[in-house]
């Protein structure tokens, strides 16, 4: 059997913008299978901006990752042994056993997951924790009416691209917000969102106008920043926007908004979530997400980089913005 | 009968601060009563900082005040003559008369009050529309449980104080924001407040810190500005803010918002309202608003300018955070 296991730990925590001196690579000996555990080979890890947030050492809805300790993460991979009645050998399950080859598991958090009609890597994408983050914010959060008009920041990412895919199911127009024309591109061909606004052509206040002629009723955020300000400006009387990100403030450098007058003005209702805390609405997004993947209506894309090694360039491309759709690292 | 009434009306949009020179006072005609009409002699005017955002010719939650027009606001005043079934010489009405001595109405949106217990005037304040603000906000959107902490900007005006005193009964720890000690002194010693923090002291993050050991959970907004930051600092996970008011923005300067990432991190719920949309509290708040002002249990203090002509000073000095509770103009 294996025994040895490579994982990607903090090395230190960054001081700004994230660079690969902050993760150091490591071989290190794999214990032994003791009674009721699963040993799971991953092959695909999933990176997402939460992990940056978790890298800082302050206040945050999640404990910050330990320094020394294998970098937190979703997983999906294979059972490769097995002493738990509930797992056999060849099992495909969703874990989240960070940036490393192998999980060793009491079972606890592992779900199997059926990889007849959906990808396994889909179900930590569309089918997974970003899919629900989707489903969560629209449905619980911004409750969109048909006829209403939806828009979402990082409009090409995996939770951005579901959330316009079933705001448009639910009768709405739908408006996009993505870095880059290729991106924009996709968002309005690939998603089928009716508009998207490059807010790298800098004409975000006008472009936005142009796309919401009847104003915004629903804002699912991602990045904050000059968006979220262009964005309050824009919204209609009793409008909802849900926090999912403010990826432009995980740097740490400050993020004003000017348009907070907006709030009163418009009666708005703003609310951050986590995905984690809407426990009851897993099983009914799952199903549906599954679903729609598994027919064909729900579309997605990913980035997948390759091997481990490539984790941390391709994390950092991600809080760039490099990244189209969901960016996952294959672990080969 | 009288044939004259005294008046101001909007003679300008104000560029910035509000200056006298937008307000013009005048003597007109009145017209003879027709049947189905009442006629008030109003004794008190509000004065309120909505009236402000009403100035400007934008895009509000209410109409803009036309130019030329009797400025808007709530009145108390006596009938003095009626051609009206429902109404009697003599009757105490609350109406939204505006900045004149004498209003004239076919009965709808005027209420007749009960001055046996509590005086004409607290109904334009603490058991009027700033208390069902006070009421609305904390009952309907913080929603306090005791033992949370709330804060309350303004803590001394007319909302804040009831906003305060109410959470108290709640059960919760109850810390007002005001400017200088006399206010704050007033604010814990009149209306009972655990703490209260002087803004204008210079330390208004540390002071709101020390103040509020156990972190906030509900915030009532009155002002924005740098005390929605050092708040949005001190959120505690899942902590509700009602936005009522955002007098530091009235004068369209810019006020910028730097820790709105809060949002995200503590699961915020932000909502702005606007009392008059919640038809439904007006009721119970009412009650309970005038049956404790009544046996004493709910403080109030007001500030009363006398005469019509004092309005424009004493409404640019409400703004300035001048007045001391409820701002009134008594109409001599």
């Amino acid at each position: 059997m294996t025994t040895t296991n490579r994982r990607i730990v903090l090395a230190s925590r960054p001081d700004g913008q994230v660079t690969p001196a902050q993760f150091r690579l490591e071989d290190v000996a794999l214990p032994a299978l003791a009674d009721g555990q699963v040993l799971v080979r991953n092959r695909f890890l999933s990176l997402d901006p939460y992990m940056r947030g978790a890298m800082n050492d302050r206040k945050s809805y999640r404990q910050p990752q330990a320094l020394g300790e294998t970098m937190v993460g979703g997983t999906v991979g294979e059972v490769v042994e097995s002493r738990h009645p509930g797992f056999t050998v060849g099992d495909v399950v969703v874990g989240g056993f960070g940036w490393q080859h192998y999980g060793l598991s009491n079972g606890a958090g592992l779900r199997k997951v059926d990889t007849s009609r959906v990808p396994m890597q889909a179900y930590l994408g569309v089918a997974g924790m970003p899919g629900v983050t989707a489903w969560v914010g629209l449905n619980r959060i911004i409750s969109p009416k048909a006829g209403e008009t939806v828009v979402v920041s990082a409009a090409s990412g995996a939770v951005g691209s579901v959330v316009g895919q079933l705001a448009k199911s639910a009768g709405c127009r739908v408006v996009g917000v993505a870095g880059g024309s290729a991106k924009c591109s996709a968002v309005i061909n690939g998603f089928g969102f009716d508009a998207c606004v490059d807010y790298k052509a800098g004409r975000l206040v006008e472009d936005l106008a142009a796309a919401t002629p009847n104003g915004i009723d629903g804002y699912f955020e991602n990045v904050a920043g000059a968006v979220l300000d262009a964005v309050l400006d824009r919204m209609n009387a009793f409008g909802r926007i849900a926090v999912c990100g403010m990826i432009a403030g995980y740097n740490d450098e400050p993020i004003p908004v000017y348009n907070i007058r907006s709030i009163l003005t418009n009666r708005l209702k703003i609310q951050g979530f986590i995905v984690s805390e809407f426990a009851d609405a897993w099983p009914p997004a799952l199903a549906e997400l599954a679903q729609r993947v598994g027919d064909g209506s729900l579309k997605y894309r990913e980035t997948v980089s390759r091997g481990l090694e490539s984790a941390p360039s391709a994390f950092i491309g991600l809080l760039r913005g490099d990244n189209f759709g969901k960016q996952l690292v294959e672990l080969v």
